[in-house]
């Protein structure tokens, strides 16, 4: 069964999430306040209407409480953000999920009812803060506070080495689950594995182990 | 050794990297045009200042050049995070990491010498679109175009059973390479381990053998 979403406020964080629902076929209503981002969108999802969501005739007219999941990605106008949700709610849309600006914002999404909330300027500056301190760390996902998977980059040092000669799991506690080399992706490699210098590993476990671990390869260490 | 960083422009995005940065214990420089998110900032980093990073003899006065790595947040004012970068380039800072915009943005970026340029709004869009498709795909990295890693909760019909009578890896190619439950994260689990509803499933494998994977546990499938 296709899923049907709405999104609400064409920017770059709605318009991406317009674009990407869109490729990968699912049905999008997109609407804007803004004419120009909206004819922009025309062609890219299934229905594109210029409207202000904070105005409660115009959603229950779109039929709007017939969709699965309603995205809200208005950002400066906090007002606006806010009064949408809320009208959203009161239509007894399922599922919400809105964009916030700032803990304020949250706060307040959080009281009405919002069943989602994000803050992508601001998760997306933590990944990168993370990603920049380890010069090895290349890309990571947070599992809990304490472990995560890491990108990390074979070094110099690990060069022709195989995976049970660097003894990963018993030394540091952590495991390669896989292994990007060019463009091939070897998932659960073996234990016989060599490895070759600009390989990407990729590590799960515990964050102290991986950050042990990724030092332990730096060349210089 | 400690990483240097310098910080331009302290919104949203900006902003979140000064806080990862300062609370992972890095010296950071933050700067700003606006006076009030400079004051907000002075007791989180190291050093925090007032200017206007278009004007070249600022930056040489405040060193830039000894900085390991600057980041250039400026979102709004293409025009001044292109100044920015240009002489940022020209003073001969190593490494510069550039917000992008659009498109546009980006190449002029690129051509005149940023080494990392980020779209924060797009990316995290597209994450997050990718994370709505599936009911039951919490969070995800990819690792290519065709292979990524994701989280999937472990269902009704999943409850009691044990990771070899599931039989994920033959049946689909994946790989269940860690499950969090409650405040636990089980790294690696063995094949007699027990799956509880609610577990949440760390997956990797190509795309396509995942998605069969999430499709077959779906409790309606
Ligand atoms: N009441 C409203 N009804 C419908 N759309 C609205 C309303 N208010 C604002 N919008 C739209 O929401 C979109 C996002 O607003 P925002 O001010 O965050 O733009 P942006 O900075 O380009 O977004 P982003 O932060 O995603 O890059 C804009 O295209 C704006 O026209
Ligand atoms: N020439 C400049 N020199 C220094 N700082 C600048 C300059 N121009 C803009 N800035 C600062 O860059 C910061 C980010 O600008 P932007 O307009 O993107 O704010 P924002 O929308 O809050 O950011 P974000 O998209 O990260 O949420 C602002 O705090 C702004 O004062
Ligand atoms: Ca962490
Ligand atoms: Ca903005
Ligand atoms: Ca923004
Ligand atoms: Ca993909």
């Amino acid at each position: 069964m296709k899923k049907e979403f709405v999104v609400i406020g064409l920017g770059r964080f709605g318009g991406s999430i317009c674009r990407t629902l869109a490729q990968e076929g699912m049905e999008v209503l997109a609407i804007d306040i803004d004419e120009d981002r909206v004819h922009e969108f025309s062609n890219i999802v299934s229905q594109a209407v210029v409207a202000d969501t904070t105005d409660e005739t115009t959603l229950k007219d779109l039929g709007i409480r017939n969709f699965d999941h309603v995205i809200v990605a208005i950002g400066d106008n906090i007002q606006a953000s806010i009064l949408t949700t809320l009208i959203l709610k009161e239509l007894g849309v399922k599922k919400i999920t809105v964009k916030a600006l700032n803990d304020y914002h949250e706060k307040v999404l959080a009281k009405i009812g919002a069943d989602e909330i994000v803050h992508p300027e601001r998760d997306m500056g933590r990944r990168i803060a993370n990603n920049m301190i380890s010069t090895n760390v290349l890309d990571y996902l947070e599992l809990s506070d304490e472990h995560s998977i890491v990108e990390l980059m074979a070094s110099k040092k690990m060069d022709g080495k195989t995976l049970i000669e660097m003894d990963v799991r018993a030394k540091f506690g952590c495991n390669v689950v896989a292994i990007k080399r060019q463009n091939q992706i070897i998932v659960s490699p073996m234990a016989k594995e060599i490895i070759q210098e600009g390989d990407i590993l990729i590590v799960i476990g515990a964050d102290r182990d991986i950050d042990r671990f990724g030092k332990s390869i730096l060349d210089h260490a």
